[in-house]
């Protein structure tokens, strides 16, 4: 029942860094999308061709993806909220752009200044004129579950704005747990919805860990047929306002996720580890990734088995940590 | 498919704190497992009745046990390793006992000093004195998916110990993901094994959080019948070398998930957050449940809004942080 492969849509440069408090310096930028590739990520949102009065964390979207080279078979992406940020995005190179609406009108407006319907009048034009350029479109309905202002949101209403951005040219839907409140069985109940109307290979989901149930949501979209999804990094773009607080899942709780359950994802996961501490160094902060803390746990057993025995866990008779607690670490040498 | 109810067994006075570097004093102890029982926790390991040497955290299991009244409908369990703690546990009260081996060697001879056989051998006997005594037993086994040091575990080795546990008198096996990498496609393996020939009723998972899993594998015992699973108010108990690094799948969590799947716990999670807040006062640090989090992060938004306004995120076409990450929090009036 699940499939054999799945593709990730790596949002850690783009969605992971506007939320940031840090302004990452573009080399750093750089150095990161590269390695991201170089760990076989093959989509990669990689900035917003935004104002950098509103998101200053992006303000050098244009220097960013012009310094990054075109490399075979990857795609890099940029979102863009606007016809002025789709000129921007195609000068600098940029082949597919992301727009992004959500399905609450409260959320949109206080999130893009706009409605949903406004959004999809301005996009409408926007998605005309990229077509006409040749770049591909990737559409974002966020508040899939549950709006901060409004609260539970209709699959109803999810399913419309879906079918109006695939209306538009949108050849792919994300559909986000914005506030990462989702379980399961809205998953399942969102998507057994859709897939009436929607064929499963234009869906994918995007799914924020604030709850702890991003793996659990995402195993929901795998037995439903879904094989796309987003993460972010080192689950870049934690809410910064709450340290050690999750936001976006990290990929490579994802990766470790699709591995363990035997699904092809390209993926390699100390690569992409690597990627992930550039941006560590750069913010000077631990990314909330658990694979991320289970490598730094790893380090930390090693330093501790050089320069000290243990005892107290010992002959106790219930230590469930006895021994080696980050033993199993996918990237660590057996 | 899902069940109704689920029953939750409460591990945080035991597997928590014997797993924290600081040692909780007595009293605070006795309001900690009076919260949880308040919150509507019905069944509670509280203590381990272990040599004071070996894990000087629950040193104070005899005053701890003594200290706390019988409630009607409410079971306190403590762990014992052998006869002698079998008599101390007898004496302060407790009426239910947890045995606690493992499906592998290496493990039981680093945690407990013995080979599983041999631990079998030793529980049989106490096992044999405590039903004379009118006293359950529960079993564990852990590392029920790989072991830290010798790797992957038969799922046909899991079956034959929680046999021998069920054919010592144990009426319940909970099945442990010690170190925490096991992931869904797994736990469906071991659980249509086990199914084959123990009663569903008399399983138990206990799932780590140290890969982000542990709600995934959760719905994965659901769905296929099992509705008794372990965890730890708060997630006490996390990984002590590594802070930040999650260990016990927090209670907070796993009732979080089951109500918004619409299955009934009887557990009251603001209750329930107040409980775990008694011992971060006492620790000193924020525990890793994400349900505690998005609660930190609720009152620092509210603190946030009434100090100053936000731009930054807003206008800003795919702010998915945007407005009150917080939202949603079932335990805040909305």
């Amino acid at each position: 029942m699940l499939p054999d492969s799945v593709r990730i849509v790596e949002v850690g440069p783009r969605d992971g860094l506007q939320n940031e408090a840090t302004i990452v310096p573009t080399p750093s930028k750089i150095e990161f999308v590269n390695a991201l590739v170089d760990a076989g990520l093959t989509e990669i949102e990689v900035t917003s061709f935004v104002s950098p009065r509103h998101i200053p964390q992006l303000g050098d979207a244009a220097e960013l993806a012009g310094a990054l080279s075109p490399r075979e078979g990857v795609r890099l992406s940029a979102l863009v909220p606007n016809a002025r940020g789709l000129e921007r995005a195609r000068e600098a190179g940029i082949r597919r752009i992301a727009l992004f609406t959500a399905a609450s009108d409260t959320f949109t407006e206080k999130n893009i200044g706009m409605t949903v319907a406004r959004s999809l009048t301005v996009f409408g034009e926007v998605a005309h004129l990229a077509l006409e350029m040749g770049i591909s479109i990737r559409g974002y309905v966020s508040t899939a579950f549950e709006c901060p202002f409004e609260g539970a949101v209709s699959p109803q209403r999810v399913l419309e704005v879906t079918e109006q951005l695939l209306a538009l040219g949108a050849d792919e839907i994300s559909l986000g747990d914005t506030i990462g409140v989702a379980a399961p069985t809205e998953v399942e109940r969102l998507i057994e919805l859709l897939r009436r109307r929607v064929p499963l290979g234009r869906l994918a989901l995007h799914f924020h860990d604030t709850s702890g149930t991003a793996l659990a949501n995402v195993v929901a979209g795998l037995s439903l047929g879904i094989t796309t999804f987003d993460a972010s990094a080192g689950g870049l773009g934690g809410c910064p306002y709450a340290p050690g607080a999750a936001g976006n899942l990290a990929t490579e709780d994802l990766v470790y996720l699709l591995q363990r359950m035997g699904i092809h994802t390209g993926v390699d996961l100390g690569r992409l580890a690597q990627a992930s501490a550039i941006i560590e160094r750069t913010l000077g902060r631990r990314l909330p990734s658990r694979q991320l803390q289970r490598l730094g746990a790893a380090s930390a057993a090693e330093t501790r088995n050089r320069s000290a025995t243990r005892g107290t866990s010992r002959e106790a008779g219930g230590g469930d940590v006895a021994g080696d607690p980050a033993a199993g670490t996918p990237t660590r040498p057996r």
